[in-house]
């Protein structure tokens, strides 16, 4: 018998009510049955987000939204500062090239956050440029761009602020009316925890603003279509029915539990994930870990691509390596979504056994009890 | 207690099998375990498109896939002639004007199939046209247009013929390499029976050739790249993972009942329906009924939109009425995907009972029994 456990930062797993939820009868999604779901999810949305403006969905999955989040406010021509510093802030530059948007890039190095001042350098540099580009986590590296500093900075422009926050939405703080973020896109297979299949954005006013002479061809994900559409709670297209059925119920999960719970749960999995790989010996990759994920350097002489593999294959847990330059470096925990802190405990555990498997010199236990502890101190619990 | 039953082109009911499938645990997309099942669904997505070409798949619905099949294969600039008999035709039209294709619209009468020779006139008229669109099965009149003979007309010129099987694929036989189709879209959530969210596209290599020179912008729709990804059993984007494994699913049950069997039994259905509803002395609306759908005139004085709203809310049978200007008009019923005799007998008896409570002078029974003996005679029965 091998139990199979997913940490890695998209499909996360499913908790068992949502795919029940799912598995119920389809109903048809221009019925005023459905009608009350979409409304609920709309508002549920708004809620995540913390914001006033309206959240729009797409049957996609996230770079369906990237793209809608380019297509809808640009020109052809028109310049974006785009911060790049992993697989998915290069996907903003790849799209924009796509589109005959100039993309000024600021490279980054990986594991590394940006500097809001080399964006606001950028932006004095290039005064006519109408977006930044970023993440608010970077799953390649596991970093947390600094949001809201980036946020103060185009505040102060004609620039708005697109983040990326398909894997950090309901794992940490994004505040977005709070923190001025002008367009937000996220999905629903990171921390909300559903399979793929939907993605939603939402823009401010500021943005709203842009789409009024945005001239990219775009028809699917054509923002303002939809916008009109679904404050009617019906959508243009067909939308992905079930996964928004799911949707509901786990927008129900996270209001059980309370947006605060959530954010400080994610966190405390984080520390202790930190916790036992500091006390195993190994170093953190992310300079600036962010509550999503916790990506760290295999030890001298150990491939993370080889650890990976054998903790699935030995212990059914699946991980990701990491990519391009950090391939065979680095390995990606995710605790994202349904997890607890026995969630954690597994994935240490696991990980203990598997570098001591692959001849790491590890004391078994000591990264448990460090993860243990330091949960336990996040939970308010006597260490 | 209401049993609930959809008759809708779409969404139409998830069977059981499916539901449990796609319930069991979510397995990630970069695993081993995930290509073989990835395999598996492109050729049983061959098979069902019978063809050998690739047969690439969005995590998007239809609308998606009908984009791709414009946005991959034309310029900027380029003319092309929509076939545009009813909803489905108008959004080729509203695509092609989205990406400043130049459409020549070839107005249909609702309900009617559009005539091969008039294609064939416009494609003379515009010799420079790139490409024909039209659909499969017209879902909004139950119009099946004759797919074989305008492959024929496009054969002769420079242009591609894209088709919409989006309701029509499994239905009926749209043999993508015998009859010389160029592209082909469809959809998870039609005769597949799954929720919404994947759709597919096949194309040939005189689309592919245009493909190389195809300036139109896109990313998250991109063919070549999806193509090329998924050749390797792998995908550009994050794919809609639990409808994918559904997918496998629902074409392992297609490959049971064999093609030529499923066809015979929409075939089978679609000839009881009609028959019930003549029997009812009611007239069919669609001049080239597809096998997919049958569509109603409702009987003089009968506003069909109260009797759709009528069915649902007394007996729980979901069928659409008419749009635009067949609003109040028309019924449809779609018996696609997975139905059988015995539900075509409940939604003819239910549409007597309804008619009857609406006033309308039907002989109760009358209607089952002629659907009945068309079916068994379609069975091969003793009629």
């Amino acid at each position: 018998m091998k139990k199979i456990r997913l940490l890695t930062p998209g499909p996360t797993p499913v908790p068992e009510r949502l795919s029940l939820r799912m598995a119920q009868p389809i109903v048809h999604h221009r019925s005023p049955e459905f009608e009350q779901v979409f409304a609920r999810v709309r508002e549920g949305l708004q809620w995540l987000f913390q914001t006033k403006q309206d959240v729009v969905q797409f049957a996609a999955s996230g770079t369906g939204a990237m793209e809608a989040a380019l297509v809808n406010f640009l020109r052809k021509g028109d310049t974006a500062v785009v911060v790049d510093g992993g697989k998915f802030g290069e996907r903003w530059a790849k799209l924009a090239k796509s589109y005959g948007v100039s993309g000024v890039t600021l490279k980054v190095e990986w594991g590394n956050p940006v500097d809001p001042a080399a964006v606001e350098r950028a932006l004095k540099e290039y005064p006519g440029a109408k977006a930044v580009f970023v993440q608010a986590n970077e799953s390649s590296t596991g970093v947390a761009h600094p949001v809201q500093k980036l946020a103060q900075v185009t505040q102060k422009t004609g620039a708005i602020l697109v983040v990326d926050a398909i894997s950090a939405l309901g794992a940490f703080d994004l505040p977005f009316d709070a923190w001025g973020i002008d367009v937000m896109v996220s999905a629903c297979h990171k921390a909300l925890g559903l399979p793929p299949g939907v993605a939603f954005l939402a823009a401010n006013e500021k943005a709203w603003k842009l789409n009024e002479t945005a001239d990219l061809p775009r028809f699917y994900f054509d923002l303002k279509r939809e916008r009109d559409n679904q404050r009617k709670n019906q959508t243009a297209w067909t939308p992905a029915i079930a996964l928004v059925e799911g949707l509901d119920e786990s927008l129900q999960m996270f209001r059980e539990e309370g947006l605060e719970a959530t954010f400080a749960r994610h966190e405390r999995l984080a520390r202790g994930a930190r916790a036992g790989m500091q006390a195993l010996g190994l170093q953190l990759y992310s300079k600036a870990p962010s509550a999503a994920m916790t990506t760290v350097l295999a030890p001298d002489g150990i491939d993370s691509e080889k650890l990976v593999k054998h903790l699935f294959k030995q212990y059914g847990i699946k991980l990701v390596g990491g990519q391009d330059a950090a391939k065979g470096k680095i390995f990606r925990i995710a605790h994202l979504g349904y997890f607890d802190d026995f969630d954690v405990l597994i994935v240490v555990g696991a990980i203990e056994r598997g570098l001591s498997d692959l001849g790491a010199r590890i004391q078994l236990g000591s990264g448990l009890s460090a993860a243990q502890k330091a949960m336990a101190q996040a939970s308010g619990a006597a260490a």
